[in-house]
This record gives C-alpha cells, structure tokens and sequence, in this order.
C-alpha cells in the first residue's frame, strides 16, 4: 500500500491505537533500519515501481496451482520483473541494490514468494563469471550473461554429495586430440541435483567436476556447458536434465537434476583463473585459489541478512494480528483483551523482534569484517581468513536456525490462522528453514567453526596471540583452566562477557576431551567424531556470545545517529536479546559463572519490565521495518488490520469456492452415501 | 511391501548389514510395539487390506495437483475406504481398531496423507451425538449416520474464537412460536470457521451456539443442522457454506467456513442432554455435564499417541536414510562412512526414537488414568476429574510441541533431500505441528495445567491429601520452601526426582510471584496474566516429569513380558530419553538439585555411551515399528533401502517432466531473452 492509500484505508481501531501511543516516530525507526532518509526513499521507490505495476498481479492465489502451474506463473512474473530491471539499466537508473533486492530478502520474496527461477543466474553464473573465468573467458560470456541473451545456473551439488564437495562424481576428462573435455555422470549419484533453475529454465550452466587429464585426477573444476538449444530450448546431446519434484517450500526456483553422457564441450570452456588444461592436457595449478572463497563467504553475509528479513516479516505478520486479534479474558468482567495484552505473547513475539534488529546488525558487522578481511587479501595477507571462515561458519547456523525457529514461534502465536497459506507463515517458514541446509549444512558449519576454536585454545595455551573474535579465549584461558567463576555481572557487557566464560569453557571442554580421547590412542579424527557433540557446542556458545556483542556494539555507533526516543527503543531490543539469551543459556551461565538464584530473579524481572516496556512500541517497530502490504501478502498482517475481512476475502479466491457443489459429489459421494455398500 | 515382497527386492547392503548385526529380534520389538503377537497380525492384514486395493492408487502424486484435485482425489479415496470398512462390517469383522486406524494414526496417514475429509464425522459427528444426545436423538440420527447415509461435522471454533469457547458468537434463538431455533451469524467473526469437513462434504453439523430463549442468554449448546441437500448437496437456504482456503497441511481436509441467515431448525434438534428447552421456551439445565469432558480428554488420549505414531514415521525415515546416505570422511584415508556413524548425527536421531516410545507409553498411562476416572465419575466421584484435566493439558502440549520439533529434526538430519516432498517430512510435519493448536492452544493448556497445580501447592501448604500425579509437590513441600537442593542421583528414578524436585521449585516461584503482586494491591486476574510466563514453565516442568516416570514405569512391566534382549534396548531407549531430558534441563537441575560439574560430565558420557549402544540397533529398531512403504510413502525411508533410485523415480512423476520443454519457454522466455528489452 503507498502512503497515498493508507490514508483512504479504514483502519483497524485497535491498531490505530497502538500507533497512536508509539513513545517514538515510526519514521525514525525507517530510517535507521534502511539505511538513512535517502536509502529508505530509494528502498520505496523501488518496490512501488516492481509491486504495483499491474502485470505482476496474479488471476489466481499460488497456493491453488498444481505444481506445474505454479512454475509457469513464476516464469511469467519472473520475466517481468528482469525486463523492468533492463528498463532501469536502459535509463541508467540500476544498481546494485536492485538486483540484491529482486534475488534475496523480503522484495524478492514479494515478486516470486516461492522462489526465483532466474535467482541462480545472477547469486552464482554470473559470479562464478566474474570470479573464476579469465578476461578472455569473461569477454565471451558476461555480455550475454548479462544481458539475459543467455540464462545460467551453477550446477555443483549432486544427488550423492552436497555439503562435502571433494565427493562430487561428475567426472570432465580431456581429451587433447580434439580439445575437448567429456562430461559424464558414471553413476545414479554422480546426477547433478538441486541447482536452481536447472530443471527447465537455464539453458547454460558452469558445472562442477572432477578434471582428469593425461590420466590424472586433479580434483574439482567448473566448466561452462550448453544445456539446452538457444532456439528450440530443447536439451543438448547427451544431457539428461529435468526437475527433481515438489518440495517443502521453494516450489518455483526450479531446482533440477543434470547427467550427463559423452557431452563434449571445447577446451576453452573450463574456467580457467584457478587451474588451467593446455592444448596438450598438461594441468597448471593457478598460484592460490582464496579467492574462491570470497564468494562463499559473501553468500553466508547475505543469508544472515536474509534471515533477518525473512523474521522482520514474520514478526510484523504475528504482532499486528495480536494488537487486532482478541481473545480469551484476563479479567472475567472486562472485555476480552487484544492478544498482545497477554504476558506469554509478549515473550513470544517481543525477542523474536529484537532477534531481527540482532541478525540485521550482524550481518553488517560481518560484512564490515569480511571487506577487511578481502582488502588485506587484495594485500597478499591471508592471517583473518581462517578467523572470517570460523565466525561466517557457525553465525550462518545459528541465524538460519534461530530465525526458522523464530518464524514458527510467530506462526503458533497466531494459533490456528498462522496455520492457513493466506497468513505468509507457510511459504516463509518454507524459505527460511531451507537456509539451514543450503551453503553448508549448519552442523558441518558448527564442526568448522570448532575446528578454528580447537587451533585457536592451543594457541592460547602457549600464549600466542589471538585474532580479535577469539581474543576472550586468551583472556579467559588462565581462569577456565583454574575452574574459577567469574561473578556475574547483569548488565549487557556483563552478559556478553559471562558467554564469553561460557563459550571458553565449552572450548575447554571440547578441547580436553578430544585430547582424553587420544592419549587413550584413540585417532585424531576418530577423538573429533566421538566429542562432536561437545565441539558443536563450543561452536554454538562462540557465535552466540558474538551475536550479543554485534547488537551491543553497533547500538552504541546507532545512539549516537537517532533520537534519544528511538534510541531507547533499540536499546529496550538489544537488552531483552541479550536477557532472553540469558535466561535461555541458564545451564551454561550456572555451569561457568557464579550466578545466584537473587541474580536470577532479577533476570526474570527485567525480562519482564523489558516486555512492559515494548509493549505500547511493539506495533510503532515493526510498522518501522517498512514492509509494505505487497511483500507481506498476508491476511492477517496488512497494514490496516482488517484481518477477518481479508481472511475471508482470501477464503473466497478459493477455486473449491466457485462453486456450491464440487463434482466429487456426484462422483463419488453421491453412490457412497445412497447405498450401504 | 508385504513380506514376500520384501524378500524378491534387492535391498541396499548397508542397509541389510545393519539388520544383520542387530542385537534383537526385530519381530520381538514389532510384537511389543503393537501390543501381541495377535494384534500385530491384525494390524499387518488391515495394513495389507486397505493400501494395497489397487483403487488406492494415485495417478500422479498429490504434491504436484490443485488445490481443487488434492480435494477430489482425497474424497475418492476416502469413500473407497469407508466402503472397505462397510464390507467388513457386512461380514461381521470391523472392529474399533479399524476405525481408529483410519481415522488416526499412522494408517490414516498412509490412505489420505493429507488429512481426512470424513474425519470429523467419526471423530465428532458421531461421539457427540453419543454423548450429547438424549435416547430419542440418538434413535432419530445415529442409524443414518453410523451408516454413512449422511456425513456430518462439529462446527464449534469461529472466525474470532477457538480456545475460548464461551466467546463464541453464532446464536441459537427458540421461537415458541414455531417452535423452532433460529441459528444467525451476527457477525463476521461469527462465521464458523476451520471445522474439517464443513466446506464441501459434510451435509449435516452439530453447531455449538449461543442458546438464547424467552430473552435470556444460557451459554454454549449443540444443535443438529442440515447444511446441504441429500439429493443435490446444494446448501439449505440461509447456510453459507464454503472452505477457508490452503493451509501449511491438511488440505485433503476440507476445512470450512458457516454462516447462517436466519436458518430454522426444529427444537428437537437441540442436543439435549446436558439441557434442554421445553415446547415454551423453558430452559431446565442438567444436573451435571461433566461428561462432555470425556469425549475432550479421549481427544486427548489420540493425540499424545497420534504423536507418538508420526514421530516414529519421521525417525524410521531418518534412521533408514542415515544408514544408506554415506558423506564426509571421518578418516580421510578410508570411505566415507554411513552419516549414522557421525555421532552429532546420532545426537539428533536416537533420542528422538526414544521420544516415539515415552510417548506411546505414555499416551497408555494417561489412557489407563481416563478409564480409572470415568469408572470413579460412573459412580459420582468427580475428585480426580481436575487432576486428569491438568496432567491431558499439559501432555497434549508437551507432545505436540515436542514432536514437531523431533519430526524437523529428522527432516533437517536428512539434509537437502528431506526437504523434498518425496521423503514425506513435509507433509508429517504438517499433520504434526497442527497439533499444537487444534484442541487447545498449547500455551493456554499449559497455564490450565498451572491452574490446578496453584491449587495443590495451596493445599500442600496446608498439608491436605494431593492427588497421586501431583502427591511429589508435598513431599518436597518443605524441602522446597526452606531452598534445600537435594542430592542429584544419576540413576532414572533418580532423574524423575530431580525433575520433580525442579517442578516443586518452578511452583513454588509462580506461587509466590502470583502472592506477591496480589499483596501489591494487584487483582489475582492480573497477578496472573503477569506470572503467566512463570507459571507456564511450573506446568512444562510437571508434564516433563511425568512423561520421564511413564517411561520408566511402563519399561519396568514391559521388562517382565519380553526377551532379555530386546528388554535391554528398551532400557537403553528410556534411559537415552531420561538422561536426554536432564542434559537439555540443565539450567533447572543446577537451580534446584546439587548437582556437580563431575555428574555433568558422567552424565554426557552416559549419553554418548547410550548412542554407541543403540547405534547398532538403530534400524532394527525402526523396523520394529513396524511400518510398511505404504504408509512411510518416503523415498528416503523404504525398506529397501535404495534411497537414490527412488529419489530419482519419485522425480520422473513430476508432470513437469512429461515434456521436454515447458510452454513457459515459448510463451514468456523467449520473447524475453531474444530481445533486450
């Protein structure tokens, strides 16, 4: 909805009350969570001109499609929406942010709400381009890449192996007397298997495979193979491609499966920035590949990014709903009360909005962190690169998890409505869970980021310094060791440093029992398995303690750029964050810190008073996340809180709704319920 | 697959070898889970009977129809069952278990997989016809129904209601005149809304409604309405009748919306039992309804065993998975080992077996609580009805909770592929997590539960008799109040203990948190409301304990029926879940028990041991469960094994790839990639 039609919208009384006692300017809250005046005007702009251009509309509801209907749909919107962004190049207006706004976060998910078919042309064909091709390589292909002359996708995981890549069994052998490499899937699971947009739409793909030359194997490389005819769309010789079926959630990105049988693609089609095949088949090893890893690395920023948006508009849904849905009395004599009134709601929803403002800000903190990190690579310094790979790893499953959890906290606060496709929760519970898995399976991740943190308390032990994420290891090295308890202190600093505590011991633990493990002759990688519980752990408490750190410290950069009214606000989000992660970590903080029941209760009572506090804010905030109607596409969480009459207005697009009586009646009903047989 | 099926497929050697090396007879396990050798059989024959008719059979999986067809096929289907059941009863062999497996369960599951359209006619239709109907009604109705001449529904939750019942708006308005009701929806939040069955199928409903007569409002009664005509199923004049649209699940279901416009029904269509109104307008109310808690607590009874059922679906499906999916090296020098062989995998997996199995055991404690009770209430002792009460409530939410979180945790185990559709994860999850709203909210239950154990402490205090569930309150009264923190004991009776002891300690805190406010001047409605969070966390903790002593007490009389060996994974089993439920509730046992860090530490190893024990007999376990392809439906949990071939034929049904190239291409990319605007 634009401004210009909030104002003609009758408004939910309830919900104009909450708004109306907003101790802050819900503008202000705009501001400061897109980036300032001008990025907020630009950020309005952008979704007026992709939401409300009238072909984006659908006839019918997604969630009524057959599954097929559902990717044609996609296309068509999909199409569109590129086109439009192809006009803005063509006037000069595009940059950067409108591609990151159509391929990820909550625009995006407003245009094709279950996934974007194109989404891997642009997030990885044309980057692994950029990336991994040489200039010449780059000269022949970007242009049309580029230019959508030519749709691409980056085909790596296969049906057998996805998280550990050097498994991948799609082999590339060259063969020097034509100069061509051949492609084959020698097996079932060698089958490519997932990529986005594979199935039907790319007609291009870099695959991933096992390059072997003058009989050798040198391990995994990426090729440019054609899938399908330019004109007829039909696939290539050789290739079996085609989807790999319904899924959870995501049903429109496409994903595909890709064998592959003698295909024959020319030399030059290997790219070949990291690793080169002469004419003859001689291999030539590129001088470092680290750079491969940037990509990586920026894809992990975008998820936690992702994930805060993903809950921005899940929190927003399940709060308006609360401050219109009323229900069950807290006092038999008075009126039933707005949902919101009742204290478990508060906890329901309230840490799950200040989880969203935590996840923004550290995905800013870890960007800020991995441009330092790439400028100094830029340099010839690799020293942070391990310390980035470490805090990407392990912030990459705690967010994606956190948030998934998150959004079905808010879908259940909104009791049997959260449960019907018309609320939004579905298809974005769908989204976010799906970043548990994809760039890394989150417990693989946590075992890296533990395998940083094993190096990282050596170190610590023999006094060697330490990068500045696990600089508290060494600070707390001498007192973990000695078992002694820091006392406790309640305010965020003091937080922050008690998960620190935690997370050193846990790495302790970790540590000592891999090397327990050992000195009873127990293999290295067999004590790392047997202790992978506690070394997951370890990881857990690392991120978290970091995530409580990320809110605080850049709250103390915000105070200083917003009014003291907003400031208060966040600092109230940032607090009960640290105090929810608190009181859920008990375990841990009675384990390695000397907390006492008093401290305890005063916790609970300033979780309390915190939630007392955001409660009048509560609707003023996530009005502030500035999520417009079109990109929530939810029932009960428009900007107006007519929640029954749009629930019921969504009820009647039901096609089972267009007529009194479905066919199944005379069917099949009819003859079952007139005979007794 | 029948057995001899199962002996002419190829099953995959890892798989085979897992059962080979099993230390039970996987038989023996299958007999106790299905409760005898007898009962076993019948289940298999029934299993056999219903989803191997060849009319069972889908053309193309539902996953990739409409909305609209999902519908159709699930009423085929369901008719055809039902006339399955109607030969049956022709020959004199149905039997409560039959409907209860197809109503319920893991059969249901596998013959409309997403949700049953004539459900609620069994499940509600008829029982509160039995239980609310007076002789006379029962003689009018029940013959039709129990026949399936006519299919009716239970329209009680609305648009603005569910939980809280007394809210309900419709009304029911007695014209002496005619005598006859006049049902009006006098609001838009008024209109029933969610009842399974209501939008197309159902032609009859009992309505619950506001009962008003000679001026007077008298709460909450059922009434007998005709929805649709017998012959044509067109709705009666004055029904609005329709569905409320795509839901995360259940979408076979047909739930619908009601609204009625003056509907007229003759006054002996009232239900009667609890209350009737005489031919002018007298209403006279009947001495007791506590039997409409019955049919509520039965509810209650199937779901904890309903979860019970889809967890060990979910955990056979993860386990098979894990023991064929082989990825990433533990020893990078051998093969990459069966991800069941990880132990964080493990970790994820075993003590969600263990949870199917407390559960189950459970749901039968609670089932033998409820008969002892109604036999007390037959004979007008109401005493242990509250008590039943709050140990359903907190079960129900508990359960569900819990299994929703188990089934995505085996879904998440399965990586990328248990996102698929064809594993089935998706649509367990559905069934599962729906629990957790229908047939109370889960929080409100719980502070339901709260309810009454503020009333036990209050009488402990006063050292009056509690009732057996909640007789631990006054032992630790006294220990509780004085802050003694007794000595942790790391066997399970010792874990019950502690759990119960931390019970003690959470009521208490709610107790005099709720006291205090109230001595602040604060209405004890709001003290409450306050407390709210606390006192949830005193009825989590309370269930918590019981479901740990179910399992322990139903293990000690299971141990004296089946084979030592089999005697000895059921004890891994409920210890795995105990020791399981003390680690996650560390927080509390250091709170309210003395526990050290060296019993932490023995207590992780016995965890870690209890995984090494079980590993082997993961499969075998599952197995026992005893649940045939059909129902599993999953390409990843087959008895066969062959997880990669069927993945890939599950994906060959996507009528996506029926055709080489999607008319998409034609009509929308082309157009757009050929040209560069």
């Amino acid at each position: 909805m634009t401004s210009q039609e909030r104002k003609n919208v009758k408004i939910n009384p309830d919900i104009q009350n909450e708004r109306r006692k907003c101790t802050f300017l819900i503008e202000d809250f705009a501001e400061f969570w897109n980036g300032g005046k001008e990025k907020l005007a630009e950020k309005r702009w952008r979704e007026d001109y992709f939401l409300n251009d009238p072909q984006m509309k659908s006839e019918v509801p997604m969630e009524y499609l057959s599954h097929k209907e559902k990717y044609e749909e996609a296309i068509r919107k999909s199409t569109i929406s590129f086109r439009k962004i192809r006009e803005l190049r063509s006037q000069g207006k595009d940059g950067i942010d409108d591609y990151m706004a159509l391929l990820s976060g909550n625009l995006g998910s407003g245009l094709t709400p279950d996934g974007n078919p194109f989404g891997l042309h642009y997030v990885m064909f044309l980057p692994t381009l950029m990336g991994q091709a040489t200039p010449e390589q780059q000269a022949e292909w970007m242009g049309r890449a580029w230019a959508c002359n030519i749709i691409g996708t980056y085909a790596q995981t296969e049906l057998g192996h996805g998280t550990f890549i050097r498994g991948l069994e799609t082999t590339a052998t060259y063969d020097p007397k034509t100069q061509e490499f051949i492609l084959n899937s020698p097996t079932l699971t060698s089958y490519k298997w997932w990529p986005g947009g594979l199935a039907h739409t790319a007609n291009y793909a870099v695959v991933v495979a096992q390059l072997y030359t003058k009989g050798q194997n040198y391990g995994i490389f990426p090729f440019i193979v054609q899938l399908r005819d330019e004109e007829t769309h039909m696939p290539m010789p050789g290739i079996k491609v085609g989807e790999i079926g319904a899924k959870l959630g995501m049903n429109t990105v496409n994903n595909g499966f890709l064998g592959f049988e003698n295909v024959r693609i020319p030399r030059k089609n290997m790219l070949m920035k990291n690793g080169k095949v002469l004419e003859d088949g001689t291999f030539i090893k590129a001088p470092s590949s680290v750079l491969t890893y940037g990509t990586m690395m920026f894809v992990r920023v975008v998820i936690v990014r992702d994930m805060a948006n993903y809950l921005s508009k899940a929190v927003t849904i399940a709060v308006r709903y609360s401050a219109v849905r009323r229900q069950s009395p807290i006092n038999p004599e008075e009126r039933e009360p707005q949902i919101i009134d009742h204290v478990t709601q508060q906890l329901k929803l309230f840490p799950q909005i200040a989880k969203s403002v935590v996840f923004r800000m550290t995905a800013d903190h870890l960007w800020n962190l991995y441009n330092q990190v790439t400028t100094e690579l830029d340099k010839g310094d690799l020293e942070r690169l391990p310390e980035l790979h470490g805090m990407a790893c392990c912030l990459k499953a705690i967010t994606t998890s956190d948030a998934a959890a998150a959004v079905e906290i808010c879908r259940l606060a909104c009791g049997g409505h959260g449960y019907m496709s018309c609320s939004s929760f579905p298809i974005t519970y769908g989204l976010t869970t799906a970043a548990c898995t994809y760039e890394g399976e989150n417990t693989v991740l946590l075992l890296q980021t533990a395998r940083y943190l094993m190096k990282s308390w050596a170190s610590a032990k023999i006094g060697e310094p330490l990068a500045p994420t696990v600089a508290y290891l060494g600070r707390n090295y001498k007192s973990t060791v000695q078992g002694i308890r820091p006392k406790w202190e309640g305010s965020i600093p003091g937080i922050i440093s008690a998960f620190q505590t935690c997370a050193a011991g846990k790495v302790k633990i970790a540590f000592d029992h891999v090397e327990k493990r050992k000195s009873e002759g127990i293999s290295h990688e067999n004590a790392t398995n047997l202790t992978s519980i506690e070394l997951a752990a370890a990881a857990d408490a690392h991120g978290r303690s970091f995530l409580i750190q990320a809110g605080y410290e850049s709250l103390q950069e915000v105070l200083k750029q917003v009014p003291p009214a907003l400031g208060k606000v966040l600092q109230d989000l940032i607090t009960l964050y640290a105090v929810d992660a608190a009181l859920r970590a008990l375990g841990d903080l009675l384990r390695f810190v000397s907390i006492s029941e008093e401290d305890i209760q005063k916790l609970q009572t300033t979780l309390e008073t915190l939630l007392t506090n955001i409660r009048p804010n509560a609707v003023g905030i996530v009005d502030g996340f500035d999520i417009p109607d079109g990109i929530l596409q939810s029932a009960l969480g428009a900007y107006d809180g007519n929640v029954y009459e749009r629930i019921f207005a969504e009820a009647m697009k039901s096609p089972l709704n267009k007529e009194p009586v479905n066919k199944s009646f005379q069917l099949y009903m009819k003859p079952f319920l007139k005979s007794n047989l």
